[in-house]
């Protein structure tokens, strides 16, 4: 005779609480991979109706489940698997950058990964950005030949210089999710968020000036920062809590501006505390040391509410915050912004002199979508499916990748940072992996320095699928070959 | 009885041939402005008919009056009324700016003609784009719809850092009217014509370096220098042919770089002869001196042909040339380009560091304009309109305007150059005819020195009306009284 899995008991002793016995079979349902990381649990009501016992008993079990990190809750939409208890890796340590200056360029590689993307059939673990599927495309359409009907002279004038007015109020709006309370004054557009952070160096920084920036860090930011002829101090960061406050802190008299992604940071990952934003905003404040913020991915969140920026503390007017919908919406339309705090005019300024203005039509249908709430729809569910993502991806990785692989847990953004034994150089990874028609970005390209050799970013942009389970088992064994010397 | 006017003879001596009698009654209908300037003539066919005369007589006249400026031919379209032989305004002389740095800011200047602007029923006379009108903006905006349906993700994907193929093929391909042959490989596409010459003044000059400009020269050249911490020497240039060959010789030693609007300069309207362009390049070259060629008014020609380019000459690869469709086509599109000779990877970086990519959807629009023939459709109908503005408004000027006044010839682009009697302080004026819901741009806002205060700059990018009409009657009737003291 079988057991019942809800009335089994204990060996011996005291009879087990009935809403333990549930969470105990619900964890060996997971451990079975019966319920795989991501899948939906079950609701409340179903299981009191399947399992004929009470709500209070089936809400306990939950709880103790998510007190356990194994399932979490979502907001309006129910519990989902978040971990298996089979395999955790732990996450990676603080980065330790030397504290001198870079010795050589990480451009060629990064160059060769970019090139060799185009290559058909390529599958781009590499790349940053949300697959096609995940784009409200069809919406998108629609909004652009609304935007011509509606814009004077079908969207060909010259657009205001500081931005569309709608936009910007719309951005200013948006603002108060993470207490901003900016206002369409306080806000230019930019062609990207990467065009905002050009314009923001440009009105900081001169030839020969320091930055701060975490460590590792995206490189788009270092070689900006290189053009324009700066030096780049990169700092310890840890990958959950971001940027070490001590190192900041000991770094501040020689510096001239500091750059961070404050939430979610490519690659690591980390999201900055509260209480560390303040504290940041509180020490440059103290210098007059401006801050440029790229917050870019802040509202790709898996948690319940928005993370708050650093501009959320800043009074003087020194955080110059950065967005844009290139990750979340429409890349190539070329939509972002900048919040520049005291520096307005200046930015202003900036982008009438090298670009007189920016496209004119993309702003508008941009401003449409977040005025009229299809962006805040189409963000909830890319927020659930990348969060799923996330998940799948983890777990694959902690299935297949070789002993002493550490990895990111990202609460929001689009990517894992993945730290391997550290005799696996990712270059060589990534050498063998493209022979296999699969792309990563070796951890190398994210420093001036010579570290992160045997660390990788690995993006969950792609939807989940047989194909990338493959994908990650293939990356997978081919590390562990390099491990093994063959 | 009424003398016939084909038949009249004169007092005396031999009879006059039949054409120069024609010949001369059509110059006295243009006197008389029963023909006015910008209209057509009766095609040959209808004279003879009309007149009972033979196709060579009518021929002969008709090249005689050419032969004397009065009218002039277009292709595939008739005769046209050139010029009055009652006014003929001199062009201005040669620009003679003095051989030190600039001394004060117009930049106070250039913002308030730029911030009024946008107070309701102003006629812009200071703007150097055309109207709306002469715009084919149901023809983009069916392109547009072709492009979202076509373009892989509705054109919402990151666009190549390069630029648009297409696009790059067919500015290539349109660069062998010029005798350009470049190939796609050879061009950048950009956020317009200034987001061009951003890229190559960066790319080749650093701060504290010398650049020669024009002078007058566009204002947004002067100001994007200046921000880039560049000295700027303005030096001599004549209204017709361009910057002064023997100035610019004497200026190379102190040069890092040099910026021309070769073809019909803003705001002079000069386009530099063949001879001059070619020793240009040959004289920079000697030095290894960059030239970028802002080459954004070439294709707004009224003579038979486009104007070849200096980047025609250019073996060495030192010419930058830049161009748009800001001025022609669709400011708001941001699309522009530049074919930067040896600094194309510099530039492409740049690009990529700056911006990451342009807007994929107008590029895409505007390439498909270019390759479907549209392009020089819509080209062939704004130069016609363009040149018969031109010369509407000169007559105008020379009409309304006092003693002393000197004008501009342009053979394509947008503005007229018009120089006043010295005491004739065109700031003063602006004021005034802003009072009158009338802008117009003081000649103080296209140097860094203390010149040109009793000079300015009238686009004619406006349909000509019965408005235009009286405003430039108002302009002139506001400049006499400022001559006459009141």
């Amino acid at each position: 005779m079988r057991t019942d899995p809800i009335t089994q008991r204990k060996p011996a002793g005291k009879p087990e609480h009935l809403y333990l016995q549930l969470a105990r079979n619900i964890e060996q349902q997971i451990r079975d991979e019966v319920l795989r990381v991501g899948d939906k649990l079950p609701s409340i009501r179903t299981v009191c109706r399947e399992q004929g016992i009470s709500m209070s008993t089936a809400t306990q079990a939950y709880y103790e489940l998510e007190s356990r990190s194994l399932i979490e809750s979502r907001p309006q939409s129910g519990y989902y698997v978040s971990r298996s208890p089979r395999r955790q890796l732990p996450v990676p340590q603080t980065s330790r950058p030397a504290e001198k200056e870079y010795q050589e360029s990480q451009e060629d590689l990064i160059q060769n990964v970019y090139a060799e993307l185009h290559r058909s059939n390529t599958i781009p673990l590499s790349l940053g950005v949300p697959a096609d599927d995940l784009l409200p495309i069809a919406k998108l359409n629609k909004a652009m030949v609304q935007a011509m009907r509606k814009l004077p002279a079908g969207g060909t004038q010259y657009e205001e210089i500081q931005g569309n007015e709608k936009l910007r109020r719309q951005i200013a709006h948006w603002s108060f999710t993470w207490q901003g309370h900016l206002s369409d004054k306080d806000i230019v557009t930019t062609a990207g968020s990467m065009n905002a952070l050009s314009y923001c160096l440009m009105a900081v920084t001169r030839r020969g000036d320091t930055i701060a920036v975490e460590s590792p860090v995206y490189f788009g930011i270092l070689q900006l920062a290189r053009s324009l002829g700066l030096h780049v101090l990169e700092l310890p960061t840890h990958p959950q809590t971001g940027i070490e406050l001590d190192a900041l802190k000991n770094a501040l008299p020689t510096l001239t501006a500091c750059v961070l992604v404050s939430n979610f940071n490519n690659p690591l990952g980390s999201c900055m505390p509260d209480e560390h934003k303040r504290e940041v905003v509180r020490l440059l404040e103290h210098h007059n040391i401006p801050l440029i913020e790229d917050d870019l991915y802040g509202d790709v969140y898996f948690g319940q509410n928005r993370p708050k920026s650093c501009k959320t503390y800043d009074k003087a007017g020194l955080v110059l915050w950065c967005g844009s919908v290139s990750k979340t919406l429409a890349p190539g339309y070329r939509v972002g912004w900048t919040a520049p705090g005291r520096f307005t005019e200046q930015i202003t300024r900036l982008k009438m002199l090298h670009s007189v203005s920016s496209t004119t039509l993309t702003q508008e249908v941009v401003a449409n979508f977040l005025a009229n709430g299809r962006y805040e729809n189409h963000l909830r569910k890319l927020r659930r499916t990348l969060h799923t993502n996330s998940l799948q991806y983890s777990r694959a990785i902690a299935d297949y990748f070789p002993e002493g692989t550490r990895i990111s847990q990202p609460q929001g953004g689009f990517v894992l940072w993945v730290e391997l034994a550290k005799t696996i150089s990712t270059v060589e990874l990534y050498k063998r992996a493209m022979r296999h028609g699969i792309s990563l970005a070796p951890g190398r390209m994210f420093t001036l320095q010579n570290q992160f050799d045997n660390s990788m970013r690995l993006s969950y942009g792609l939807p989940w699928s047989h194909q990338i389970d493959q994908a990650l088992k293939t990356v997978g064994m081919l590390a562990k070959n390099i491990y093994l010397g063959r």
